[in-house]
């Protein structure tokens, strides 16, 4: 199976129509210009991995694979937050979708030496350890581990088990594990590879606990050789990223000197004090977690790239291949121009197109918030709240879309040869990586309904829904920036009422602010009502929590849509552009349109009317397909399909 | 990572408590013998794969797995029909239930050997064929393919390329593939393995073509060298499956004797004229097609035992594994009881009994008529509906289940030691081989439409839909057998109308049996005003022809449930089953919430408390999870999860 790719200039080889440049350069919107630099600087000879190859040859490969995207300078951007501008922040981002073309093994290593292991010691460190360690990180001379999951506790960090104890007579800390279960797992570049580990466990000073933090700590030598103390073992084999070397960590009192705690939040003073600059130890926590989103961010912006990569494949395949001959044609048809087959791949190219709109804001925001020390608390919780619904939005739409365009080739889709089933078992993982995609909903459900009330418990689910007992009031959905548009679409659709048509985008807002609000208050109203103190009458809530979270994102990206297709001056992009974002609202109502009949926002007639405007907008956008994948802004070469070439 | 599994005895093993055992006797129903002597032979060392193996290895150990499994009498219940009753065609498919416990390359090389090459030589052979080439197939003396879908053409059956033209002067066929478009392609042992293939092609006879017919064409000799003529491509690497040598077969002028052709339903006599049976060449093709009918069985099947192992592994984990501490407490809440987790793994369980039920009534089916010579056309179409539509709900099914799984045991699900990603991997393209999912819900739409209409084109998507235009009248569900129970209770639940209780199973039956109703209805009706000489006409009610056919299924589902439960004698299990029929009823019914309420089937007080039923039927079932898998009779050491063994 031959996987070579021939490097071409990215944007010229994908755009061949004036509708697809067009179509890209609205959809990158205000990082059009960036993710091209980073298209051409790619090297794409050889950017696709040969399934074929066993685990070990896999990961040499990869690593291989890792130096020449450092020698093509990707992933130089991480800088220590002294030195972070909104620029070196969202060329961070940039740099892992650049990545994300080629195989995910690759962008998942680079990943995590350089914005895990790098990013820990940027975000946590001191300017002391930037100039230390950062430049040897980026170069890869010193591959580096990000060891915070345990066999224990993933999704729940804040139990980890690893201490991290000072020994003030020898002024070091003594990393420890003390259970089977407090061993680091699933960490990258452990098995194999990994020489120095940003570790998470519990700070122990003068016997009192000061919660998580961070540490860096050697795990083997020059050589290669895993050091005194340190037990690797290796994950093995696993469902995809077989490139990726996983493995698990245990520390038997391994000794490091007291400069490894990168200290930038907390801190062991020279007279062996344990100093922080945030006296609660709670948001303490919190804001070492919140240093880290850039990870998500990234794993998000990456799932895109990957649906994007398998929706070009799927359509430009559907769009050649036929079957089935119509009874009074010579012709056999194509399999895009069966209904079928349309609702399978153009509401997905038309979420793909929602959900990119809304990353392209949320990268924005974090350039904003995290190159800016002096951003308040809110503006930081809104960015994890929004990092953490796009992480969950892209990663489930991923593996889903993915899932689809696999079936839609049939046998071909099967075949590793076409590409599909390595991004769908490589993307598989995201889902639960990163955090857990259902407790990033619960952490989305938490920043929405925290707007109404700052006072917070812990990170713990059922913290999480006690708190918000003590809500009061109604919920008013704030728009800022890109929303300000969609609610004057609002205002002017509330007047029409039912009479609205269905293309009318102030009907779209305005119902999914109707599943927004109406949500959150009858959450808010349950809460109030409930039990506190009884884990069934909190747990009962689970799945409103959740919908409450999905509601939210699903307003949050329509909104972006509408302020992204503002900004598009191009009119037949723009037209396009206004079809998909039709084709993205209605999915989302149809989805739920037992919720909106039930809860009388729409009437009997406009919910059955829903699949047929669905099928319209499908059947008119058809004869458009290339373009649309082309706006995605992916050449045809470096889908690496086979089928496609034949 | 070890892959070894001790034998036990399956049964006891399995079911630890009374309940479990109570619920396997009544889910394996009529079955449940023939299924305890299969696990009971089972040779379950070595049963799993060790998923690091490449490929060249993979494909040495599934052969060799083969042979253990034949030494172990699994695989020889395939009989020509001359010979078939219905003890030896239900054991062909329990065969095929017991092999899928174990690797899945294995349970489909196997069915490759035995289903489909054997299973055609059985269904499309004469007595001669059967006494000359069966021994040798199923004793593995003869390692052979099924060579039916080709480059240009999979689920489109009826315009394969390949000809099979008699030469009277030889008194030869010619097997020729005259395009690349032509060559055999996807065909399973042929990369290495296959000897011999049952190769489909146009019968070409004195110049006449008379359809797609089936011969017996050699491929390797004796030393396993390709023979001349023919010409053997590897597809490779593929997303799963790796143990099942998958190739392309293309044929140049290759000749064969003439009795090499299976000719039951068509052949050429001793003075070189065609002769057949069946006038009608749509209906020959038809026929012959249909006595094909197992393989479609068998992959429903198997695809439920893939999704009972992979419940069974997701729902042991979360019963164990805890994660978050209530504050109110000093233990770790396990992960199944949080309604989240509930919510992913129970409705998932009760889907499973559901489809296992209704497989259960399919085997039977099966059994009676493929055992009956004298069986008429409308059992026949009755049966093959059935099969196509209990494939596209068992694989679809498993490809949701077990994702769902692999997601709900976060990290350690994607680790290969645990089992979950090959089982997705694996089963991914149970979708769309042995019939595509989407074209096999027409077929079923075409079934259920030919009950009111005799009168049908071919099998091309546009010949049924524009049939059935010519349909007229109102549908009316026809219940036989399993039904009549439903039927009843449907009488009772009408004159309650909307005050019938959320777990009464009439006003389920009732429910389903509308949506049926209503959908086939106003497809008729559509049908009877469309142009069909318009291709836009037709295609546009595509998704209303899937419609159709999923809500006949999901009917004809809740039907077998509920035959089911009224054959199960023991209390406690007879209420379990009672409960999970309700879970399954009521998320099929959420699941199309929108469309119960905007045709008036339901209140919108029902539809919105439907989630709150749902959720107190999986609080209610949870401390019954162990017992619930347990009913799926798989012991724990052969699910090889190595989680569950820590």
């Amino acid at each position: 199976m031959s996987t070579a790719v021939t490097t071409r200039a990215a944007d010229t080889a994908a755009v061949e129509g004036d509708l697809g440049a067009a179509l890209l350069a609205a959809f990158e919107g205000p990082h059009h210009q960036r993710r091209s630099a980073g298209r051409a600087a790619f090297p794409a000879d050889g950017m696709l991995r040969d399934p074929a190859l066993d685990m070990q040859q896999a990961r040499a490969w990869t690593l291989e694979r890792l130096h020449t995207l450092v020698e093509a300078g990707v992933g130089q951007a991480i800088v220590g937050v002294e030195r972070a501008t909104a620029d070196t922040q969202i060329q961070s981002l940039i740099d892992f979708e650049t990545v994300a073309y080629g195989d995910l093994s690759v962008a998942i290593k680079s990943g995590v030496q350089h914005g895990l292991f790098g990013g820990a010691i940027a975000g946590l460190g001191t300017p002391e350890h930037h100039q230390r360690f950062l430049a040897d990180a980026l170069s890869l001379r010193t591959l580096g581990c990000f060891a915070m999951t345990e066999r224990g506790h993933g999704s729940d960090v804040a139990s980890l088990e690893t201490t991290i104890e000072y020994d003030p007579d020898a002024d070091e800390f003594v990393v420890h594990s003390p259970r089977r279960s407090s061993a680091k797992t699933y960490i990258g570049s452990a098995a194999a590879h990994g020489e120095l580990a940003t570790v998470f466990g519990q700070l122990v000073v003068d016997g009192a606990e000061r919660g998580v933090h961070c540490i860096l700590v050697p795990l083997r030598d020059a050589e290669g050789r895993v050091l005194p103390g340190v037990t690797i073992g290796d994950n093995g084999h696993k469902g995809g990223l077989l490139g990726v070397d996983n493995g698990t960590i245990a520390f038997d009192h391994v000794r490091v000197p007291r400069g490894m705690l990168l200290d930038r939040f907390g801190s062991v003073d020279d007279r062996g004090r344990y100093v922080s600059s945030i006296e609660n130890p709670n948001r303490r926590f919190f804001t070492m977690l919140g240093a880290l989103v850039r990870g998500r961010i990234c794993i998000g912006g990456g799932a895109a790239i990957a649906s994007r990569r398998a929706l070009s494949i799927a359509t430009r395949y559907a769009d050649r291949r036929t079957q089935f001959r119509h009874p009074h044609s010579e012709e056999e048809t194509p399999l895009l121009d069966y209904l079928a087959h349309q609702r399978k791949l153009l509401p997905a190219i038309a979420r793909a197109y929602a959900l990119g709109f809304a990353q392209n804001e949320l990268i924005e925001a974090y350039g904003t918030v995290s190159s800016d020390k002096d951003h308040d608390a809110r503006a930081q919780r809104a960015l994890e709240t929004l990092a953490a619904g796009m992480k969950v939005l892209n990663t489930d739409f991923a593996n889903a879309a993915i899932q689809t365009c696999r079936e839609a080739c049939g046998g071909a889709g099967y075949m590793s040869e076409n590409q599909l089933t390595q991004l769908r078992a490589d993307t598989d993982v995201f889902a639960t990586f990163e955090g857990d995609n259902t407790v990033l909903l619960q952490l989305v459900a938490k920043g929405v309904l925290t707007d109404y009330r700052e006072v917070w418990g812990g990170l713990d689910r059922l913290g999480l829904v006690q708190a918000s007992a003590r809500m009061v009031g109604s919920a008013v959905i704030e728009r800022t920036g890109a929303g300000l548009l969609a609610e004057r679409l609002v205002t002017t659709a509330r007047r029409k009422g039912d009479s609205a048509a269905f293309y009318d985008r102030g009907w779209h807002a305005w119902m999914f602010e109707e599943r927004e609000r109406h949500s959150i208050d009858s959450l808010a109203r349950r809460m109030r009502a409930a039990d506190r103190d009884s884990f069934d009458a909190v747990n009962a809530m689970q799945d409103h929590v959740l919908f409450v979270a999905r509601a939210h994102m699903e307003r949050v990206v329509l909104d972006s849509f509408i302020a992204g297709i503002e900004n598009c001056a191009d009119g037949a992009a723009r037209q396009t552009l206004e079809e998909l974002c039709t084709l993205f609202a209605l999915t989302s109502l149809e989805s739920d349109a037992g919720w909106f009949l039930s809860h009388n926002r729409m009437s009997d007639a406009r919910a059955k009317a829903l699949r047929r405007q669905i099928n319209q907008v499908c059947h008119d956008l058809r004869p458009r397909a290339i373009a649309l994948v082309e706006g995605f802004g992916i050449p045809v070469d470096w889908l690496g399909s086979a089928m496609l070439a034949a």
